[in-house]
Formats: C-alpha cells, sequence, structure tokens
C-alpha cells in the first residue's frame, strides 16, 4: 500500500496523468505539514521547466531559507538534474522517491551533497509510469532531454 | 565594451533592473541564432524558478534534443545548482558567463560533465550587480536560497 507521505505526490502524479500530462507528482512537506503539491505540466502548459518537483516548489511560493531547511520533497519518480538542482540551491535536506526503476536521474548528486534520499519503491508509482512510458515514449523523451 | 554574444542577456538583465527586479539576464543561442532571452522574475512573477536561465528555457519553448545540442546559453551571472542542472538535462554543450566575481554558481558541475564554461569577465555585469548586491542584500541572499 502507498504510504501516506508518498500519497499527495502520487494523486497529483494521477491528476497529470488525467489531463492528458507526463503522470509525474510531488509535494512538499515543512515540519511534517504539506506545503505544496505539483505535477509535471509540459504537456499542459508547454513548459520546459514545469516537472512536478519544480511545479511544487512554485506553488509553495517565496519561502525563507528556514522553511527550506525544514522541508521534505516528496515525488514518485527519482529527480532529474534540473530537479535535483532546484532541491540543492534552496538546500532541502530529504527527498523522498516513489520509485527509480523506470528513471533514475541526479540521485548521485543529492547524496554527494549530504541530502537524505529513500526510495520507496512503491508499485503503484512504477506501473504509472511504466504504463506512460510505454504509451507515450516519444513524449517521455523528450521530457528527459533525449529526444 | 561588452561582447555583442553578450549583450541580449545584459539587456535583458536591465530590463529586470527597470521592473524592480533581480537583474540577471540570458539568451539562448541555437547555431548562432538567437531564439529566446528571459530574465529572474522573482519580484516580478513571485516566481522562485524563473532565474535568468530558466525564464530563457521557458522562453524558448519545446526543443528537440538536436537543437538544444547545438545551443550556447548565455548569462550574465554565473549559474546556480538550479540553473546548470536545467542546462545539463537539456545537455546544452556550451554556458557564456558574464562575470562569476559576484557570485560563482555551479561551473564545476558544468565542466565536470564537458561542458564548454566562458567567463568573460564583462565590466558591466559585474557593476550591475554589485549594484543590486548593495542595494538589496536580501533579496539577492533569497534568491540563491540563503536567507
Amino acid at each position: 500500500m502507498t504510504s501516506e507521505l508518498l500519497l499527495p505526490a502520487l494523486n497529483a502524479a494521477r491528476k497529470g496523468k488525467e489531463e492528458g500530462g507526463i503522470p509525474i507528482g510531488a509535494a512538499l512537506f515543512i515540519d511534517g505539514t504539506i506545503v505544496a503539491t505539483g505535477h509535471n505540466r509540459r504537456q499542459q502548459l508547454g513548459s520546459v521547466i514545469r516537472h512536478a518537483e519544480m511545479d511544487c516548489l512554485e506553488h509553495a511560493g517565496r519561502l525563507p531559507a528556514g522553511s527550506y531547511s525544514q522541508a521534505t520533497m516528496v515525488t514518485t519518480l527519482s529527480p532529474c538534474e534540473m530537479c535535483t538542482g532546484a532541491i540543492l540551491l534552496y538546500r532541502i535536506p530529504r527527498v523522498v522517491i516513489g520509485e527509480n526503476r523506470n528513471y533514475r536521474g541526479a540521485e548521485d548528486l543529492l547524496l554527494q551533497h549530504g541530502i537524505q534520499v529513500d526510495v520507496l519503491d512503491d508499485p503503484a508509482c512504477v506501473l504509472l509510469m511504466e504504463e506512460f512510458m510505454t504509451d507515450y515514449p516519444t513524449l517521455w523523451n523528450e521530457d528527459i532531454g533525449m529526444l
């Protein structure tokens, strides 16, 4: 069963799928309280920067460093270089990843910077992404700069 | 004198200053032709992800990998971790930096990935940023996740 921590991100990913978008979702928690969710909106907004984690940070708005330092970024899929860079910029100390079977982003870079990385290997996240990558390989590869 | 390559990014930075924003600008060239400019819009949009390079990539829109692979990102100031991550994601092979005296971002990460990094040490870029950092230290430190 999907953990409660992961559920808001997974629901955001499913919302993205319903919108015809790439089904990746994220949620930002501060001191255990959820402050924002986001989902990939490449298709919906024609955006190349609105990956789920970026969309989530944007929704959370301008926060002081003292809030980011207490934050956890939860994402359904292993974060790419861009989203990893945003996590590093704002010094978010913990990242919870739904799965990294379908794509493994820049986790090593997170670890090198002392960020706590927890990979949940959640079957619902794996299935959602697996189906999407099978059905829309072109869109997926565009999203990770491969096509 | 500011190089022609740098001028559109510098003009974008100055536009940002006129708007009351953080004076950092960027421009994306593909095969020597400018395709987009952008500038930091933290103040203007209340955005935590619209650094100059991100704003520029967003303005350039959805491009094929074959375009990014011929691209040069020009920026008035050394790119932070987030912007560096976006450059890595899209495999942009060259980054031209107006100056890195006032702030040195994740240039080492760019170099580690084989990206060509040219630092122009442009006096106009240095002065623009120096004045801003002196006049608005709080806003500047927020922008790099320090406050």
